[in-house]
């Protein structure tokens, strides 16, 4: 908020182009409550109308509504209170070119020309549609190209259903490293051996000495001397991990002061994981964050918002930025990261929707 | 949080069953770092150990550790801390049983038997799996029975895909009425005259003059009398209006005080939208709410925890609250509508997952 | 969501206590939609009526309303639809003893006895009051009784008046020790040598060149040589980090993978971070976690529900966790710290609104 | 998401201001780990050094590092990871003055000029600081220019200290109108007849019978007549309602479908609902919003950017929308609002803490 307000400047309509803007045209309302066509549809900003007595600003000024003349006075109106024959504004341009002039200049933040109203306005938003259309196509085109494709996850990936798209998009090459945190495997591999996550079924109910499950997948593990190995032993037979190893697609698990265990193989020195982390980021042509807020401002802080690898100049890095709120794609902005490009939505749901539209682009380029 | 705390009563370790319960068994680690087969896995409750000297509160208690031996002490610690051959206390029951017990009575809110600690205790959580499988299932039920459906959405349904899902639901008969308010129209019907909801494009981008579209939307419905007459003329030829009106499904538009317009044969006497809204309540076997607050409340209020409708005996009413976050759903059950099951995602992603599960779920059962 | 529906069990009508009880009283209404004194207000669960006829489920059932005797049968209505004389079902009791019993088994999750039915069963909600009176009144109590209280706090205190609120319940012994990260120490230092966080100004607004200011304040501190260097040698004047230095507060700052620099001082190990901080869990009598995800968590795994300081049995940790959503405050609770009290708040608001009581709190019991 | 990568457009370095550019400068680290003053601080665009074989683009491009030369290259580096004597770029500025220039366009949304890259470019976030020194001026300001202030609020208002501190702002004469719906009010007179709101008490526990409690307030003033008659008689003798009645300041309690009642005088009709407000709308020099979305939205819709009451020039609406999340307030300026001013906070210590600062402003300012 601004501490003063701003004098008003009103606009110069004795130089071009308002200067010789026509008159503002008005049509009479062909029944109760519906207007003519191409009527003038308002906004909340100071609007001119060109009339013989000169510029008239409307009164009671409002957005949605129509402009009704009542001789030389000008009313902004709700279309359902007025009458036939009620006579109101025509024209869908805000430039005066059509004798109506919507004064944007001081009043709307960041916008310096007309037609500049608009709804809609916020970019990162669970109401904007999300074109799933467009990322597997990427995701495709990325592949194609020999891209270089880095997966940064959180733990809700690990549940269920997310846990086997996810195995997917690894099985079929979309995916040239990971980078999480110990949680991700350690709920992973709890899943592979016991069928829970923190003691919780795929269908979501506590099991009997559930909280404990956790611990014990991390000491089979810490048994079996690496990830690796515990899969080579045939320990482990699914999952992600499962799927990074036997498609020899690296993974940097970085510690944090929230970790059980840890497994073996985590980075337990965040300077030493960073630096791990980013042999893979200079690497990179394409980022996807999903429910993650440390490791996606982490990478974030890490990432260019371009990559010279495809051709030699600078072109832009996908960076995708998945969660269920809308706070964590505007935090990893304000971080810096102003690339990303947010998808407000739950892990599971978007692992399920976005492999599906991968199948289909990848059967219709076939 | 309680005024004052509670004087604490230690468990009675002179009555049964605690009074016959064995000594805790112990067993020395196999490697370092690695717990041997069976620990004792810790919470963070007060835990009594049966030593010989006599039930023991291990020192330095936290949860997800064990518990080592030092003589007659006991110690809580990390399992990477022990080192080959330290004796950590063995055991999977919390009761007594195996000579641990956990005292949980005034330190577990609503819990008051041993074995309660446990993770993931919150019912409504974007962390909870959801059983698409179970929900798809649930309808098709419904519909064979002959059931009564609500649906109870926002406008978010309008966009892009999730409004051609809907249809989709409409269309195979899984949809007995709608309830909805004046927007949800406005948008469908901008969407079916020209190509966006409130200006903007089904891939989130504004479009010129976008910010009338939805004016011109409503006055071209005013002018054509009403949404049946304007099905019927051929002026909407797609969306859900068009669905509803050519499925000949019942649907009330109430009224609020955000409406433009509002479109013809809303309801704008919220009393006289009420009892429009009853009379489909009364005859509901499931409700589904979509992305809405007020309609989902004011419906919440309306709809019995249970039908008699099946059999002529109290059964569950199926009540599926979707929304973005937690808080919607939680507000819901703390508006009594306690039966509410929440599924916290976005509403487009929803549609589109529950129709494939639903899809699937009719070609295994045909 | 169950997979099935539990079969009904009917009330027992046949057993004590519902064998003895009365029959429903019914009283005209006294004038349209007003009812009479002492109304039953029904909820959604299934009511039974006692009637001549014997129980009785009254029709279109629903909440919030009153119920019609029409003959034998029984109606629930809106009481803006009753009229002058219609009568109307008496009674607050919910177990029989006034002639009406709710059934509430197997209809009210957890809930096993009458009278259940509310409204604002959620623990954690921004709606509900927080009652700043009692936690003032627990921090000036700890600090009389020489307990242990660990702040553990996200940058979001960093800010402004935030931080100087925290700087009194340091310089007023409210604060043991503080559980922080780097980025908290970070922002502190860049706002007592450039006025800024992150380059942006306390009222919220850029500064140019203000995105390098973070890592000129980090570089001015590794050139100290420490924080406490930094300090003693005048370089910091104001500020967190100088009051917890001048005042001797100990502090913990764990690394993590999104440092800039890090701060010396600054534990980059997990582990050896996890070490640090426990020593001072093993002591606390309360805990205040503000804005932080990662730290609340962290610190909630090694802090117990209960402590032995005061008097060498069990009670009751204090733990408040303030977040601005439900979310952080549910997954610290479903991470197993369930006793954490949950403030749904701004973390500045909540600091400056806490101040005030504790001054009030300390001149009244003063 | 773009549908297709702009092709890059290299800086042209043939042409001023960047043809003249000097060459970029270097320094060594003076201590291992420690940068010069003056040191080069990076962002993560396409960063341009001039050096003496042309502008070179480093290696390794990240933000928030140093710029290292190694002969003719030029490496992006952790300042932690120098050591002594290595040569580091200097410079502040961006624009090529210094030797160094950031390539924005194309990479940077909405941006054409250096110097832009920047951290917290959010504007409505629960991460910037309130500035409560100015919205308490602001008001006070209105209140001596004879300003017209819309108070538009949500039931969260009306739990404990909020009502006694929107009672404090009434009876102070900052409160010109208030637009709010059944449940504001129903709620405020539950709490003056009974202490509690939803059966809740002031500390958040339920009372027994509570869930009847808000009906029963209904009925007591269904009884009296009038909310007006209620105070009048001496029902209801403290509270929101009775500040508003006993100070003669106008409301509007627009209907909705969740009513319960509804209380007398609330217009349930929407269409006339609407009309009564925006008598008020038309008045109004500010206007502020308190945890409420549909009122908000309607509000905002009707609400002008400008004024034209102080002077006959437009001058801003002083707009102010408080909610718990980011949601509403996004919301709101996507819905038109634009001029919205965000404060992201509980309803409860917003008020409390605006209450406070407008005390201090008027102390002072007397």
């Amino acid at each position: 908020m601004a501490k003063a307000v701003a004098s008003y400047r009103a606009p110069d309509f004795g130089a071009p182009p308002l200067a010789s803007a026509p008159l503002a045209r008005f049509e009479p309302v062909p029944m109760d409550g519906v207007l003519p066509e191409g009527f003038f549809s308002t906004s909340n900003l100071p609007t001119y109308v060109h009339m013989e007595s000169g510029w008239v600003l409307p009164e009671r000024p409002r957005m949605d509504c129509a402009i009704l003349r009542r001789g030389d006075r000008l009313e902004v109106i709700e279309p359902r209170r007025l009458r036939r024959g009620d006579p109101v504004a025509l024209g869908l341009a805000e430039d005066g070119s059509e004798g109506i002039y919507v004064h944007t200049a001081g009043f709307l933040a960041g916008a310096h020309s007309p037609n500049e109203f608009r709804f809609m306005s916020t970019e990162v938003s669970r109401e904007r549609p999300v074109n799933y259309d467009i990322l597997a196509q990427r995701l495709v085109d990325e592949r194609r190209r020999g891209g270089y494709l880095l997966w940064v996850t959180g733990p809700a990936l690990v549940h269920s259903r997310a846990r086997q798209d996810f195995e997917w998009f690894i099985e079929q090459g979309f995916v040239q490293a990971v980078l999480a945190g110990n949680a991700v495997a350690v709920h992973d591999l709890e899943a592979a051996l016991f069928g829970t996550t923190l003691g919780m079924s795929d269908s979501g109910e506590a099991t009997a000495g559930g909280h404990g499950l956790h611990m014990r997948a991390i000491n089979a593990i810490r048994a079996a001397g690496s990830i690796e190995g515990a899969v080579e032993s045939g320990l482990i037979t699914a999952g992600i991990m499962h799927a990074l190893v036997t498609h020899r697609v690296p993974f940097v698990l970085a510690g944090s002061i929230r970790d059980d265990g840890p497994l073996p193989g985590v980075f337990t020195d965040s300077l030493a994981a960073q630096d791990a982390m980013r042999e893979h980021t200079v690497k990179a042509t394409g980022a996807i964050f999903v429910a993650t807020a440390l490791h996606a401002i982490a990478v974030g802080n890490m990432l260019p918002a371009f990559h010279t690898h495809h051709d030699g100049v600078p072109s832009q890095l996908m960076t995708i930025c998945v969660d269920q709120t809308e706070f964590v794609v505007s935090k990893l902005k304000d971080r810096g990261t102003h690339q990303a490009y947010g998808v407000v939505t739950n892990a599971q749901d978007f692992m399920h929707v976005l492999r599906r539209f991968t199948e289909t682009c990848l059967q219709t380029s076939s």
